[in-house]
């Protein structure tokens, strides 16, 4: 009599365990199905969305003359790595100095900041790649501009640049 | 009698189904047991040594004065995107053309590479960021150099550049 009970309880946690959300069997562990396939894409627009707001909010930030507000974007680390015009700038402080230096010293001003051509690829779920133009606006009508490539990680407080590729149209 | 045939069916399913290689319980999904941590490690450790090997075939080409080996690093793709001193090469053909242009026009030379502080960050089974540092010896003695973020994927035919951010030191 005993083997006569065990076979429903056996039965019922077997189809327990294969209705479980997130159960897979190997050969489809890396086959998305299409379910899985929308829930990804979901997933990337709502990280694109996300990376957006950042990048708006610095250009906010950057064209009211808050320059921290700004640096908020990025991974408030010492391993941090922002490269521009050949030079690196390691950590969150040097690269906030550095923006200091070139956009706040006497005479300097910020400019009128804006993105272009802004292309973003979410390459996991917790890390993004963005390329893109930037451009500023000086008051004596000069447009100092170039491209950018940062990469960007899902951090405990949500999206930071962790590293950022400056370059300027202008160097040569 | 039939319910006693099915028990041990089940049971034997049930177990093989916990036994299988990748069947994980939802509540493991996200945290690698040290096993699969370790097995990470490996996999970063795999494709760190894979794009370091690419990198030097790449150096290696270059120094015999083969541009389009050296090219044989990057994703032979209209998709492929390469950002120099503020320009956009856009696609592998307009890379390789604008290396042409550059390096072995009349009067010009391609010189000696050398990669220098290269920092090879895994980020997904399928992509990689490397930073580092490029350096010229010319014969002239001219040491041009600057810095360099690479975007790598793992195609169908091994990793490539899909992304190159190069900018100069001399720039400015």
């Amino acid at each position: 009599m005993k083997r006569t009970v065990i076979a429903p309880i056996s039965l019922f946690f077997l189809i327990l365990v294969l209705l479980l959300p997130g159960f897979t069997l190997p050969s489809q562990a890396n086959q998305p199905n299409p379910g899985q396939q929308a829930q990804n894409q979901q997933r990337e627009t709502h990280v694109s969305e996300s990376i957006r707001r950042l990048l708006s909010t610095q250009v906010e930030a950057w064209n009211r003359g808050d320059l921290e507000g700004f640096m908020d974007g990025y991974w408030r680390s010492p391993d941090l790595t922002f490269f521009s015009g050949g030079n690196v700038s390691q950590g969150w402080q040097a690269a906030l100095e550095r923006y200091q230096r070139t956009y706040q010293g006497t005479g300097k001003e910020m400019g009128h900041l804006e993105f272009q051509d802004l292309k973003i690829d979410v390459l996991d779920p917790h890390a993004a790649v963005v390329t893109g133009k930037w451009q500023l606006t000086m008051s004596t009508g000069k447009k100092p501009h170039g491209l950018f490539t940062l990469i960007l990680k899902d951090m405990k407080n949500g999206w930071h640049i962790v590293h950022d590729h400056t370059s300027s149209a202008e160097e040569k």
